[in-house]
């Protein structure tokens, strides 16, 4: 571990709900960051899907009270532009190896994505023990996660995708769930 | 590229719907072509699931106005044979990468079924961005593609598999959707 | 193949129901196992998931006319040591590469967890053709494996979770098939 930096499971063990956020405008990134801290959410994933994503992450980071990760990571360039930028923490839609192993020479926090148990074994295999359901809804929703955590006790989740703030509560409610990825949070635009 | 091939890309936006034909009578093939052609269906997909399968595409690949693909190819050695029957282009119902490895080496084009983001992002890795969404009903439908194309925006598909005439406009109307897979229409049996 | 040990088609068509079992007191295995097989459940699977499973495992497979499986192998070392233990067949969630390799180099009957096309064309590649369908009904239910089997008619499945004896019959109405996992059947706690 780099020094300072905490494993991935203090960080979504830190809150009930990461929001997932766009940043169009990285003049507004350090504003975003303080209301979402001030709000409560003192996890925040900022997606690479934006041109202004990295700078937006090295601006939030700055934030007393911020951890900031960078999102839709799909590989080991996109990680390593991120950690350049400051980015405290990965999140990936999937699991592929040269990105998990990417993650792990870093010695970066890594959530990856998977939908079902080939992922999750092949991320056992990796030494990896937390991730990303993804897409949480469109994937089975909270049947599938329950029947996807029964073989795979040793495992926690973070289900992102079509969460509402309505639905976070029941995934919450969990044994496996530590936090919930939410794309309902309202920012400034 | 070989001379004369049309990049998958081009291939699916010469067309809303790919009628994937399980071809039971190579006698048939010819004018199945033919009709499928004069009613707007240009590129016509024959999957190998039948005895005279690679016969069928070598007999509809002379009809004018005709582009016909192998489906159901699951190894290199299918994707060889469908190649020396004059296919144009490939489909699979899932991405390997021995699979994707010949389909490059071959210069063919070549559309891997995908279900989830981690098959997504090996697709990435191997230099692909245009894929099948298969089972694409059964798969979690119009909403789980939706949430996986959030994240790969240079992505785009075909779904296939549960699609019927009524539904493939809703599909259609999705940005990341080229042309979807149909089995729906009629052929001679 | 050990002599003495069934290929796994073998185990599969020897019942239309496998019980998926979580056996937490190693005193009631051998009596558990007597009733299943007095109730026409010969082929047993017994999870991994409880301390005491693979001595549970030794204990069950000592009763005449029971075949019994670890279940929820999902590396290398547990299906060693559920080899050791005397495990007769190895169920696993997922398919990975390793977890394939093991059991073919150990000549144990082996039935993984797929889930989608990617997965079934892994196996496909490593020789295998029986695969349980997990989570089952989370995954899509009856509708996905129906899509799965059609361009796959060389596969044969054991549909696994959510599963329940009212539904029971709707899958193994499917060709593709051969038995069900049920975790409904009631065994002393």
């Amino acid at each position: 571990m780099i020094d300072g930096i905490k494993p991935i499971e203090q960080i979504m063990r830190s809150t009930s709900v990461i929001p997932v956020l766009v940043i169009n405008d990285v003049a507004q990134a350090r504003s975003t960051a303080e209301a979402l801290v001030q709000r409560g959410y003192p996890i925040l994933e900022v997606t690479l899907r934006t041109e202004c994503a990295l700078e937006a992450i090295a601006e939030m980071k700055t934030v007393a009270g911020a951890t900031v990760g960078a999102g839709t990571v799909t590989n080991p360039d996109q990680l390593h532009a991120a950690l350049d930028a400051g980015a405290e923490f990965i999140v990936s839609p999937g699991l592929t190896e040269p990105l998990a192993k990417a993650a792990h020479a870093a010695k970066i926090p890594f959530l990856p994505g998977i939908a079902n148990a080939g992922d999750i074994m092949r991320g056992l295999d990796l030494g990896l023990h937390h991730f990303k359901f993804f897409p949480a809804v469109a994937s089975g929703g909270i049947a599938a996660l329950q029947s996807l955590s029964a073989p795979f006790g040793q495992c926690f989740f973070c289900p992102t995708g079509g969460i509402t703030e309505a639905t976070a509560p029941d995934w919450l409610s969990l044994e496996s769930v530590l936090c919930v990825g939410g794309s309902w949070i309202e920012t400034p635009r």
